[in-house]
């Protein structure tokens, strides 16, 4: 669509204001995560329960959607009609029960496209109930993707991203979410290509890997003309679970992990018998998975500040952040 | 259970100590509502959508609950575990889609005293299927009190209050909610009975209505030595509805009368399609049931503020206030 977008330009701009205005867009997609609610268990003042929003390339997906997400949403000025696809990784009410509210929302104001719910296969029936309840005929599509949390499944795909699951280790059946994106097309040294009498039709056909013969027939070979693209990023998600290392490989180089510490690591136990992790963990799990940046959250509302609970994780793991709601984190 | 601690004190003081702890005490029963939610439809950052707080003599009974209310309640600084009865109107969203989670956090919490719901019958289905999909079993008992909405009955009673629905005229079954204390027992004359020797132990039967013979067969009518008790107050909720002159004679009198009134008046047409109420039929209502005095709510979103809602109301019935959340009403 980028790409269709850009011929378009070209065909109105002459070479190298077509290379000018290349330049002046920095072609490198967006990928940011918001954090909608931090905390565990019950909502406070503070910190809501767990959501994020999902922003890769301009499509948002919400992860999660624990009671008061709708709000969460208006007061960090994102509009809920832009989100399209819906993970729960489990459901327990801190990360579903806003759920039938978002949807029951974008009923009342007005949207018309569909929207995509991947979650245990329990969901259809919890959100259906209420509807009928409430005699509600969505005046838009609402498509259930049920899926098994135990096993490691592909649930989402589109041109520039895969999401998969990341089965977990919890009281109920649960799984994390990996966001990876696909290899995207090499990009065009503009310090060569606007040497060359090269038409902008051509410029689709180098980004995918051509070479380039000119008028005199000479090959110029892509290597040349094209810098490979940037390597593709990941961001992934461990949901509720107690310490478990069966998720390494699946989360192995990943850009940014946002695991869960419910707790500080004097509770390890009380971690273990209620199938939670501690800050130690999940930060060991960080290292041993070579993650380069580490994203806490999930915290037990008996913390009141979260700081002590990232300076013990970064004595594991230096590289690490405390998900705050509001919060922006680039991947 | 008042009188037994009177009683007891009584038999700890001499008579004028224990008279001047009377006067110390006013013994007017608390009886007063804190607005949760104040908007329709959907959770602002401003409103939340319906529910209240009514706490009459220290107990607490919260009727409808939004999406966010236990959120409400933390900010207005009320304990959740003190409210042991909800009663929910109908089955639309913003009336019930806090339960699941306000249920949930008193388990949570660590409740073990009983809860009591009173609303229509899908809503033991819709509760119970969410805690077995999350494989809660809770640690109180939850007692669910399925009602008819369209028909007037008792649904709650004790020592001093009853509860009882009002049919409203909605797309769903819905109903409101009267809440009435019953006739209390009279009120001692201290400034008589302080001049007889009367033992502690006969005040009981007095503010029942005994009339008091002396040492010497000196026989004093009850209407001496006792005012009559205040008139038993009442509170009225009426949810979601259209104009209904049905509800006129089950709100007669009302000293409170909670009446949607979601629309400004130039939208009569949309109110009476949406099966609710404009701020003039509120009124209208209110002025034919003599209530003492309207609160409006349920506001539409679309009013950023509910000035001219009030003001519109008022040109009717004069002694109209406007919902705030937030905001405590005595009744």
């Amino acid at each position: 669509m980028r790409d269709f977008f850009y011929s378009l330009i070209a065909h109105r701009l002459n070479k190298s204001k077509f290379s000018l205005f290349l330049q002046s867009k920095r072609i490198i997609m967006t990928f940011k995560i918001t954090i909608l609610g931090s905390n565990s268990a019950i909502p406070t003042i503070k910190r809501n329960p767990t959501a994020q929003l999902v922003n890769h390339n301009e499509r948002f997906f919400l992860v999660d959607c624990a009671e008061g997400t709708q709000v969460q949403l208006r007061k960090y000025h994102i509009k809920i009609q832009r989100i399209n696809h819906i993970f729960i990784s489990h459901l327990h009410g801190d990360h579903f029960f806003g759920l039938i509210g978002m949807i029951s929302s974008m009923h009342l104001l007005g949207r018309n496209k569909e929207l995509h719910v991947y979650g245990p296969p329990e969901l259809e029936n919890i959100i259906n109930m209420q509807l009928q309840a409430s005699q509600t005929e969505l005046i838009y599509p609402l498509i259930f993707h049920p899926f098994n949390p135990d096993v490691h499944d592909t649930i989402y795909e589109d041109d520039k991203l895969t999401v998969k699951t990341i089965p977990l280790n919890h009281h109920i059946p649960t799984c994390g979410f990996i966001f990876k994106e696909k290899k995207a097309k090499r990009k065009l040294r503009k310090d060569v290509i606007n040497n060359l009498d090269i038409h902008v039709d051509e410029f689709v056909k180098i980004k995918n890997g051509a070479d380039f013969i000119d008028d005199g027939g000479k090959v110029y070979e892509n290597k040349e003309l094209t810098y490979p693209p940037p390597p593709p990023r990941s961001y992934a998600y461990c949901s509720d679970t107690a310490y478990h290392e069966p998720v390494i490989p699946y989360i192995k180089d990943t850009d940014l992990l946002y695991h869960e510490a419910t707790f500080m690591h004097d509770k390890a136990d009380v971690a273990a018998e209620k199938f939670h992790t501690t800050t130690i963990e999940a930060a060991t799990i960080a290292l041993k998975a070579h993650v380069k940046k580490l994203l806490i959250g999930h915290f037990s509302t008996r913390y009141e500040t979260t700081d002590p609970m990232l300076q013990e994780a970064r004595t594991v793991f230096i590289n690490t952040e405390a998900a705050v709601d509001g919060q922006v984190f680039e991947v």
